[in-house]
């Protein structure tokens, strides 16, 4: 790399330019996880204009005309190299450029006045229950959004929803999600009956007594983490308000809340953003600050914490590990302190209105709901008046559950304010990845079950490494899943997961 | 400010150029606090690299050819408003310029590295007491410096050492330093002879007995922060190896560090630290991001934190409000717990090797010492091999006492190894500015004595904002000097409040 940066050629040039946009990336990310945690309240508004200014000196660096035409000469000088890598590198400088020319710079800037404002409005009118008060300040976002993927669409040759979806998941397309999200759709509300069925005949999951102080919380996470292979020199566990995997390059920060009364949530939160976490300190490190050094879209950055939360942590070779050290940690000791009670708890089905509480078997049933309907507002076949009894009808069809008010319906989440349409379908292509890469791994290191059981983590976190997280942005999310499983995202292997654990079956 | 902002005026581009320059030294300000205070240790290098881009990036939007031109052009318009405030903020605008493009940049890079690799081997040196392995990186960084001064000098029509003063304190020329530090250097002396022996006469001061607990210290010194108007929404108390003050506009950060067995020098670290916060605090926000809106040089800051923490805080009123809230804290009782055992405390004095320990009556001489020794360095006229020999002799001239080792002698400041020439002369500034805003605050304020002993510190610190911080950089250091106390900086003042409060004069 160093002999490349420094040199004259127009790949060289570039690489210095994407360096020192990755090096504004890596500030904006200290300065995220610094307004998360430890920022002082009335300091927001400073630290929104240090963000703001930084945003914007990034984005300038991408759009610079000097750009397009030094990228158009290193098409012809990149064959010279013999690395591939580098081949990939400018593949993704080509890619990070058309994004971000994309969109004219002053719908940029409205877009996120917009979104700022409309994602306050969005906090009020949740508490309140009150959908009409978020409707004009949603309604612009929701114009201005259109607007940006109009001219997304434009540029790139898509139709609008794929060229949002672009931003997140570079190569996804409609095409490809319909049918996944059709199967998924078809049958996932058959297998949360049977489900439930099943768990209402076999023996109720016991939560631990608590209370569970705060300190041992963290001790014990830390504890899983250092199992992980998470490194404290490089990193740090905080607590923030919505926990986040944040930081910079070889700098990788973590955080979660803690609640006295139940440590099981907040602990698997941690090993969920520890797998993300595993992902951005296991980056190439030849390639850091380069495009290809970045992890990869949305659903590869997702299938890695649901891998090592989903398919690893709630399994039962994983809380035969964990056991003996939550015992430890809280002088646990009663019939709730056992594998296959931990095994319940962790694997509790239930309908529920809300996402983020959601179950494994339920979840991609909440984003086949907000893939629907996103696409529906954005082609203005639902008008955004009509969004909550849309939202209502979609629950009842999908989960059989229709939410009471609002707050537990169409106002949870703050995607759509903040103008994030098009991210949705990228936790359950997450999910999905999640178990395919499991499965590779497992045919792969055949003593992996009794490796996670002895805690012996480190060559599942070395196999990661070497196929998923070194990787980084080499190849494109179903290249690389293609190279690491032998096929593309198939939705069955996800479902044989499911099936299994939630049924019984296989 | 926001209409001149927008305008498309060469003035009104400046202030957009300038307040992007202020948004990029506040990151700097967060990205150094995160690294003294919670960056985990493997992730230096990588932090390294986000300070060299944006400080780059900070340099390049200053030296950039279009400033020059637009600065010329803004002379012509500025004479067009109508506040004298846009008028000072030109000036800081074309005094930053001059100092960025005064130097060429390769230099400027040439000398960071040198710095940065001479601190490290300042490191090892001063823990093995090996200045010999010092001399060569040491070498390097003087005569970069040296480049660096001659450029200077060249640029802004000074000697070279007023061209590295100039950096730090604007308006400061050796002309003035000389006569100021010959007084110090002719009249202390015999003062602190005088100050020791009537201190061998008087009652020994007594050092509370510990340990103290951390939490206690901490929870003292926010109160007493609390009460000098430290505003804990908008900025921070933490730990760090060394103290200091930093963060960003409107979030102000300010460190220590605590030892359980002594309690007093922590508090009255932090307390020296909250006189610059508060100076930082109270910069007039209307100018937030632009040059006027800045504090003035580091004399005028010193003086800030001096006049905290000598005139107040170590002041007898101060300590009678601060008792009885220290044994609160601590839950003290015996004769130490005294506001007079507290006040010979904090008043003793002693003839020792270190600056960073020594007492305000020969913490000046320290000074004198480096101030000649950096002059002799710069113009060559004392080769670095002598620099040992030339400590030690200036010490027992002006200190009577010879530092048995270099550890104890030329090698405890990080200064000079890190290319801070012409920096040492700002703390007595400080601490002289300090001492004549003062008088001249009580003056103002008849009640000032009373009013501390009582803990209310609103009417001092309305004072300070009115006429110290609220000023910015609107006039220079010995204009404001002048405005608030009616003459230039007056050694005399100094001294009396030093026979005083040490020889019981006056």
């Amino acid at each position: 790399m160093s002999n490349i940066a420094a040199d004259t050629s127009a790949y060289g040039a570039l690489c210095e330019r994407f360096r020192r946009i990755g090096l504004l990336a890596d500030t904006l990310g200290i300065l995220n996880w610094d307004q998360a945690t430890v920022m002082p309240e009335g300091s927001a508004e400073g630290r929104g204009e240090q963000i703001a200014a930084l945003s914007l000196m990034r984005h300038e660096l991408l759009v610079d005309p000097a750009v397009a035409d030094r990228l158009a000469a290193a098409r012809d000088e990149v064959g010279d190299f013999a690395d591939p890598w580098h081949d990939a590198n400018l593949r993704e400088m080509e890619r990070a450029y058309r994004d971000a020319a994309a969109v004219p710079g002053e719908l940029v800037e409205a877009a996120a006045r917009a979104e700022a404002a409309c994602e306050m409005a969005w906090r009020g009118a949740r508490a309140d229950n009150d959908f009409a008060a978020l409707l004009p300040s949603l309604q612009t976002v929701l114009d201005l959004t259109r607007e940006i993927a109009a001219a997304r669409a434009d540029a790139l040759g898509l139709t609008p929803y794929d060229a949002l979806l672009e931003e997140y998941e570079a190569g996804t397309r409609t095409a490809d999600l319909d049918p996944l999200f059709e199967t998924l759709a078809r049958d996932l509300p058959g297998m949360v009956d049977a489900a439930l069925e099943r768990q209402a005949r076999a023996q109720d999951a016991v939560l631990p007594d608590g209370p569970f102080p705060i300190p041992a919380q963290r001790a014990l996470a830390q504890e899983l983490m250092h199992a992980l292979g998470f490194d404290f020199e490089r990193g740090r566990l905080d607590i923030s308000h919505h926990p986040f995997c944040g930081g910079a390059s070889g700098d990788v920060r973590i955080t979660t809340r803690y609640s006295e009364e139940n440590f099981t949530e907040s602990l698997m939160g941690v090993l969920h953003e520890t797998g993300h976490a595993l992902y951005e300190a296991g980056l190439p490190e030849n390639w850091r600050y380069q495009p290809v050094g970045n992890a990869l879209g949305m659903a590869i950055h997702e299938s890695q914490s649901l891998l090592v939360e989903m398919q690893v942590s709630r399994s039962r070779a994983f809380l035969a590990f964990a056991l003996p050290r939550m015992k430890a940690a809280f002088g646990g000791d009663g019939p709730a302190w056992d594998v296959e009670n931990l095994y319940r708890l962790y694997t509790r089905v239930e309908r529920g209105f809300i996402r983020v509480d959601a179950d494994e078997l339920t979840y991609p049933l909440h984003i086949v709901l907000r893939y629907r309907l996103e696409q529906a507002m954005l082609s203005g076949d639902l008008a955004l008046a009509d969004l909550p009894g849309a939202w209502n009808e979609g629950m009842r069809e999908l989960l059989a559950i229709v939410p009471p008010d609002d707050r537990l319906g169409c106002l949870q989440d703050v995607h759509w304010p903040s103008g994030a349409f098009g991210y949705f379908p990228t936790y359950t292509l997450g999910a999905m990845a999640a178990a395919q890469i499991f499965a590779a791994m497992r045919a792969a290191l055949p003593d992996l079950e009794a490796d996670i059981a002895a805690g012996r983590l480190a060559p599942m976190v070395a196999w990661l490494r070497a196929h998923v997280h070194g990787q980084g942005a080499r190849l494109s999310a179903p290249d690389l899943l293609a190279e690491i499983t032998g096929e593309p995202l198939n939705p069955r292997i996800f479902l044989d997961h499911l099936k299994s654990r939630y049924l019984g079956e296989g």
